[in-house]
């Protein structure tokens, strides 16, 4: 075991408590409701995390937003696996490599014009994928409206070709960020819920198979309340939270179990500035507190025992700096950091800032235990 | 060789022919002021593209951000290195370790308190340490005061200890990112300059010791009409070049050498949006130019020759997904980018979008004709 101290700056870690008790929370949530979850794991992107994910319970399979991450994850021992990201014809030799490695793999699309390219490429390589159409429920991003002919359309293309066999619909309430009180949440996720509810019962009156109706983010899986009609849930940046979804509110500050251990290497006193030596390297460049109610700069400043320092963030960063300040209007002195002391820094966004790294160091009760590698690329 | 349509998506790609015109542009620039380069490595932590820096001429040794630079470079021949991050004295031994491999380091440090820390740690060591005193000459980070009395108490602290050798000042005019128009750039670049000549001048007219006086930033080092006193400008983005740069007129749209390679998967035509498979993961959370005149959301859309779709910009990124749009204001429709066609995408900053990738893809004539590795983590 090693000191905090001992540990080279910038590092990432994980509070490994934290990160338990969350995957804990999701877990009994879902299950309490008859649930089950496909979690993303690109988040942690970590086989080492996806065992305490396992840990936790109720988990269906994975889902990843890389063929990346599902190769490394499938060679890890996870068949089950969603790849949340709209396919297209060139990524199909490689989803096929993965059938033929004893991967159960679901592709998803939005379209008619890729629902037959998949099946004309599925022909021409006489091979067989299995596929869901992605709903659009909030207007966010891709997915087609649960209203709308074109679902029956790309459905019916999927079930009468032979090289696809159409598994349901999927959708990702990713609007649900933008949300700021319980009751909106609660709002989105029942609209993600009777929406993809409502698709399937299209499929199914039109005569369409729709064994799987997928939905998921980590505010909606949190605050829906009735899962009828809904065979998994898909979450991710739960397993560590993050200031983000704190200021969503979907978890407290000293829920969040990812932080990043940096040095203080100078200072402009008559600034109030203390300057670290990790900036967007290794926070990311993320600011996504910037729109909510609490901008937290690129992250909230804690102590080794991940108490924050009251008012103290990281109010700018340069590529290998950080500089430490009080937050605009917080009329408190900064805090005396001296040079060479460690702080950990709470990151806007969990899934940015871990990017940024190639491995985890895991702390329990302020000894580093572990080292845990994470996947890069794509 | 390889076609571009051949690569998987999302990639890094180098545009050679705009990357050599670049480096040949600053080293000419430098060169013709009577100026050498120590150019930064930060932007492009690659090997093979420091063997092109070196050939475009005027290289005096290289700038890192982070002791892994300093050991990959190191390892790849280049000896002459000066970290640019302000020392702390953890990382003191890995300095130690890379000048008992031939390493000539520099070090930097902006304090009595950080230059007694170091002094004590190299007696402790029984070894000896090159340091540069930064200078703060817009207030936009680290560094002393020119004028101030710390500037030559450090220098004393240093000069008067057997295991720390004063080498001179530095300091990176990063305030110029925010100039706006020619003069503003020059008038960086002269501020830059005259600070760091003056200091030096203090320097010496105290007795002690200032053989280097360094200073750079891209902006300033292309502004800088004089290069008196001066005995070697810093630089990185350069290389590469990138919508920041333009939007602050330092170089044009023509001339980004980098690029990201994406596949369209998807459309929501009633919105005006094309989905490709690049989203933040590709590009970087970086939006630096959403302050400039021109906010480029995430990314200024291309067609595969590397000519701008006009108007057309990643409006917004999630994880795996990007979504290019008309830039807001623009009443022209979006062009039709069928589902599966290959679009590029010009990042705001090259140092954050290539530090997402673990390789770049080299183009020459349209053609890919190298992959070249680059390095990350710290």
């Amino acid at each position: 075991m090693t000191a905090l101290a001992d540990l080279e700056t910038p590092s990432l870690l994980i509070d490994a408590a934290r990160m338990r008790a969350n995957l804990a929370r999701m877990a009994q949530h879902v299950a309490a409701r008859g649930g089950r979850l496909r979690p993303h794991v690109k988040t942690h992107k970590s086989a080492d995390v996806l065992k305490h994910v396992l840990a936790a319970g109720s988990v269906a399979g994975i889902t990843v937003s890389t063929l990346a991450e599902a190769e490394h994850f499938l060679a890890a021992g996870m068949t089950d696996i969603l790849y949340a990201v709209g396919i297209t014809p060139r990524k199909l030799d490689q989803i096929a490599a993965l059938q033929s490695r004893g991967g159960d793999m679901k592709i998803i699309l939005d379209s008619v014009a890729m629902a037959e390219a998949v099946v004309a490429r599925a022909a021409a390589m006489d091979t067989r994928f299995k596929v869901l159409i992605e709903l659009d429920v909030d207007s966010h991003r891709g997915g087609v409206d649960p209203h709308s002919d074109t679902l029956l359309a790309i459905a019916r293309t999927l079930h009468a070709a032979t090289g696809t066999e159409l598994m349901g619909v999927m959708t990702h309430a990713g609007g649900s960020y933008d949300a700021s009180s319980d009751a909106a949440l609660r709002r989105a996720a029942t609209t993600e819920r009777d929406l993809s509810v409502l698709a399937a019962e299209r499929l199914r009156a039109a005569g369409l198979p729709c064994p799987m109706v997928s939905i998921g983010s980590t505010p909606t899986a949190l605050h829906v309340e009735d899962l009828s009609g809904i065979t998994e849930v898909r979450a991710g940046v739960y397993t560590f939270f993050d200031l983000v979804q704190a200021g969503i509110g979907v978890c407290t500050v000293a829920d969040i179990a990812l932080s990043v251990l940096a040095t203080v290497i100078g200072h402009q006193e008559d600034k109030g500035w203390a300057i670290v030596d990790a900036g967007w390297m290794a926070m990311s460049r993320d600011h996504g507190t910037e729109r909510q109610a609490v901008d937290q700069g690129y992250g909230v400043v804690t102590d080794l025992d991940v108490q924050p320092l009251p008012g103290v963030i990281m109010g700018s960063a340069n590529q290998e700096h950080g500089i430490l300040m009080m937050r605009p209007g917080d009329p408190r002195p900064m805090p005396v950091l001296p040079i060479g002391s460690l702080v950990r820094i709470l990151p806007n966004h969990a899934c940015a800032t871990a990017a940024q790294h190639g491995h985890y160091h895991v702390i329990e009760a302020g000894r580093v235990t572990a080292r845990w590698a994470r996947l890069r690329g794509w």
